[in-house]
């Protein structure tokens, strides 16, 4: 057999290669953690009961990076989608999605930088979000710059423009 | 009731918690689209044949957030740890799995940012990745300072120390 694309990288070794398959059926399962709330200028994410212990100690963070779940796209055939001309500009050329941040993709995971404003409670007041009112928040990271920012210039490709 | 914690945000409406309990109860899945690689001194995402058409363009890119899913946590325990001495440090404060980046969490996601060295048929070329070798992976998301870098100074806490 010609291997080909990823599995090419393992040497046509065919037990590598039935282990790869394998691994690719497997699934893993989510459970929403919280969600977006949006009320006018009003942003926040409300954490469930059950996840607020969770929360001890990020109030003495500024950033978060908040991933949510894509929710309205979960189709088998959203979720198949490989390629867009990124932000829905036919004008940008077709890129895959591991390489714009679609909010079409296998495995829908969002990820926004958030300004912490206050956490209060199980809710966690942010300046912003791009999700909509009632998204499922799937977990919470603090923002820590010593892993969280490139080491070296960064790059980008033209259809961004400056910084992105 | 007395609502407490997060629902307390909803001003004890009874509708509005019926429907966040519902919420909470919801499952998403998620495919593993590749794998990690370690070998040595290199480090690579190989993503599975069915999915590299979604790598197109990630080469103009420097840097990449690599999603992947900490697979040896993935117990009913594990994901029910909320807090954790940081580190395994027992000397930095017990802190909320969202205010630190341990691998026990309610949803296993985890979240690396790599430097691209290259990109090769299905692999991708990093430059390193603190992950176990055969990690499943979830996403990539390329790096954009314009979304991806805080607009204002970053604070954090002290068991942190200078920088993260």
């Amino acid at each position: 057999m010609a291997a080909c694309g990823g599995l090419s990288a393992l040497g046509g070794d065919s037990r590598k290669i039935e282990s790869v398959v394998s691994e690719a059926k497997k699934i893993f399962k989510l459970y929403p953690v919280g969600r977006v709330q949006k009320k006018g200028e009003t942003a926040a994410i409300l954490i469930f009961d059950k996840y607020t212990d969770a929360l001890q100690g990020l109030d003495d963070f500024s950033h978060v990076f908040v991933l949510y779940w894509f929710d309205k796209n979960d189709t088998v055939h959203k979720r198949s989608i490989l390629q867009v001309h990124p932000r829905g500009n036919k004008k940008n050329p077709l890129t895959g999605v591991f390489a714009c941040r679609a909010p079409v993709r296998p495995n829908l995971i969002a990820l926004s930088l958030c300004k912490i404003v206050s956490v209060k409670g199980g809710t966690v007041y942010i300046d912003k979000i791009d999700a909509f009112d009632g998204s499922p928040v799937l977990d919470l990271k603090p923002y820590i710059p010593g892993i969280d920012s490139p080491k070296k210039a960064v790059e980008m490709p033209d259809w961004l423009g400056r910084g992105g």
